[in-house]
């Protein structure tokens, strides 16, 4: 590993801002879609695929990985990067918002949470000392804090609670972490829907210096008012010079107007997830190829899409894929998917770099808008 | 369309032989395996993958495709290989088997057979006719006679009375197939077990003159030296000049022995389905990657083979991803399932042009025999 971890702002349009994130593994640009990697796996696509499609880091989860195979298994065969044959960034949550989201009888403690597996009922016990020293096991670039993430909508009192608690977790994963050249730790900021709880979860974080920082909690059932609210509270108080991660988001209409308010970064299981239930974004907004009204349709999803599996088959054959259940068509609309989030985020970054990025935004939507069902443009 | 449907064959060693099949859609090297693309997909292949590992044509299913899209659907489309992106020769069958073995109440008369399908239990009609017709729609280059398969065992009283009808139906057929150029009909020998009933099918076939000649109803549970008896027992009465297809075989062994006795062609699903539930085709044998014993295994399946998959991954990685059911594994152990036969095959026609056969034969068999648990041989 050669390198630091560096953030470089090369334009800003409004507080949009696109730039560069130097890892030790190689660049990512900004803003940045993470196709989610879950157990080691972009699901349904070779990882060399994810990769052309113009990803630039993928995320894993600490969560299923520590259950299976297990984080020392993984050190043992060369470290996650090797084991799952992606050699460029890989970013690891920490395992919290699936130990509350995942796990069976979980109980939480000052000092971590104690849960059983949701494969096999074994007792698992994780706090961010151990949270550190597993993303470290797999060899992740950006590792992220251990915290707690409350559901939405949440009582005050327990979102502080929750929030506080995830600060001290902050702390310790700060302490835990294990420097390396180019690997990075960011914090996360938490406190619900509050503006309140999350500037003081913000302000706190900062005075601790991660490499970087997200904003955790959302994205969990809120009304995307609520969502952009407070990434509107937050993102004042992060030092500008850090990368911004906004987890678990989201549809592309999140994406777009959570990058015109600052963030960098993404995750989200919805293009990958969507592709293996019969659905494909496109420039003209999503398709169910489930629906019978495609079982004729020579059209290709998109004959100006990068992707060659939306300009090549038919909707009439993707259609009898998704019908019959076959893998190809979780194949084929996977990544379709996930080109299409690519591109919007490539689009994205040409746009603020042309100083262009609200037109830009206003255009896309108004594709969005012309719908599914009035085809799409001819190539010229 | 341009070209006629030849077959030349080139070498011979003992009764094996080598040569190439002419289509329309290109050229198919003998001894060849055809991948089985049931539902107009290989599973869990993309089909220019399938053409990379060495597969110069196809089969499709009949059934599956009348049933879900239909064959009027499929043609409206532009016929089969626009369809599945698959611009190289297909064969299909002619349902005959699969309304034997997956349709509900099925209704058999000398015209045809009635029959409920597996998906719907809508009520559909095969005859020697339609088969023809809905294979034409399709666009199939290699085309199945409409027969009656009988289960093995079987009383030779019913044997007979199954391919009497067969060699009634084989005659529809030949006067329902429209020729086109580079399009071919093959003839079926039917007879279950029985040598007597096999000749006489084999020389009824032969006198109606078809572009090459297939076995069917072999390879359904039958010990390996009766299959390979019925085929000592038919290929001499069939024209030397035309393609020999064995229907439906088979593991590797029954592949080499099959054409030690002078087989052209195979279909079978054995690789693409064990690639499904978790196994490997190697040149040390099959590997069951669910093993518990492979968790911990850095080691490739095999360093020396021409998948990708095979020589990238670790059999831990593949553990892992078939434990998890993820379908990553199914997409990789299902390119090295195909690589291994396509290459097998590969290796059979050097050897034939080379008079190797046997010591190849020998030499294969040694190899498997040294077993998975042996290791892999290192690359120099």
């Amino acid at each position: 590993m050669t390198g630091g971890f560096r953030f470089n702002v090369t334009r800003t349009d409004g507080q949009a801002r696109t730039g560069v994130i130097a890892t030790a593994r190689g660049e990512i640009r900004t803003p940045a879609f993470m196709p989610v990697g879950t157990a080691a796996t972009v699901k349904a696509m070779h990882p060399e695929a994810v990769k052309a499609l113009g990803a630039d880091i993928v995320l894993a989860n600490t969560y299923h990985l520590m259950l299976r195979p297990g984080a020392e298994r993984v050190a043992e065969l060369g470290g996650l990067h090797r084991f799952m044959n992606w050699p460029w960034p890989i970013l690891t949550d920490s395992g919290g918002f699936q130990v509350m989201s995942l796990a069976k009888l979980r109980k939480l403690d000052e000092d971590g949470v104690t849960f059983q597996s949701h494969i096999d009922g074994a007792r698992h016990r994780l706090t961010p000392e151990r949270a550190m020293e597993i993303q470290a096991l797999l060899g992740s670039d950006i590792q992220m804090q251990f915290d707690e993430c409350v559901r939405l909508p949440c009582e005050e009192d327990e979102a502080r609670r929750a929030m506080l608690l995830s600060l001290r977790w902050a702390e310790r994963s700060r302490a835990a972490f294990t420097p390396a050249p180019g690997r990075a730790l960011f914090g996360i900021v938490q406190g619900g829907a509050s503006p309140a709880l999350r500037i003081e979860s913000a302000t706190a974080l900062t005075g601790m210096d991660f490499h970087g920082y997200a904003l955790g909690g959302l994205a969990v059932g809120e009304p995307q008012e609520i969502m952009l609210a407070m990434i509107e509270t937050a993102l004042p108080l992060l030092p500008a010079g850090k990368p911004r991660y906004l987890m678990g988001v989201g549809a592309p209409d999140d994406l777009l107007e959570s990058v015109r308010r600052g963030i960098d970064m993404f995750d989200c299981v919805m293009p990958t997830r969507a592709g293996r239930h019969g659905l494909a974004y496109t420039r003209r907004g999503r398709l169910n190829l489930r629906n019978a009204r495609h079982a004729g349709d020579p059209a290709p999803v998109d004959p100006l899409s990068a992707s060659a599996a939306a300009r090549t088959y038919s909707r009439a054959y993707l259609h009898h894929l998704v019908k019959s259940g076959e893998i190809l068509g979780m194949m084929l609309l996977t990544e379709i998917n996930l080109a299409y989030y690519e591109d919007l985020m490539e689009a994205a970054r040409r746009a603020i770099a042309a100083g262009d990025y609200a037109d830009f935004c206003a255009r896309t939507k108004e594709d969005w808008a012309l719908g599914e069902g009035e085809g799409q443009p001819k190539p010229s």
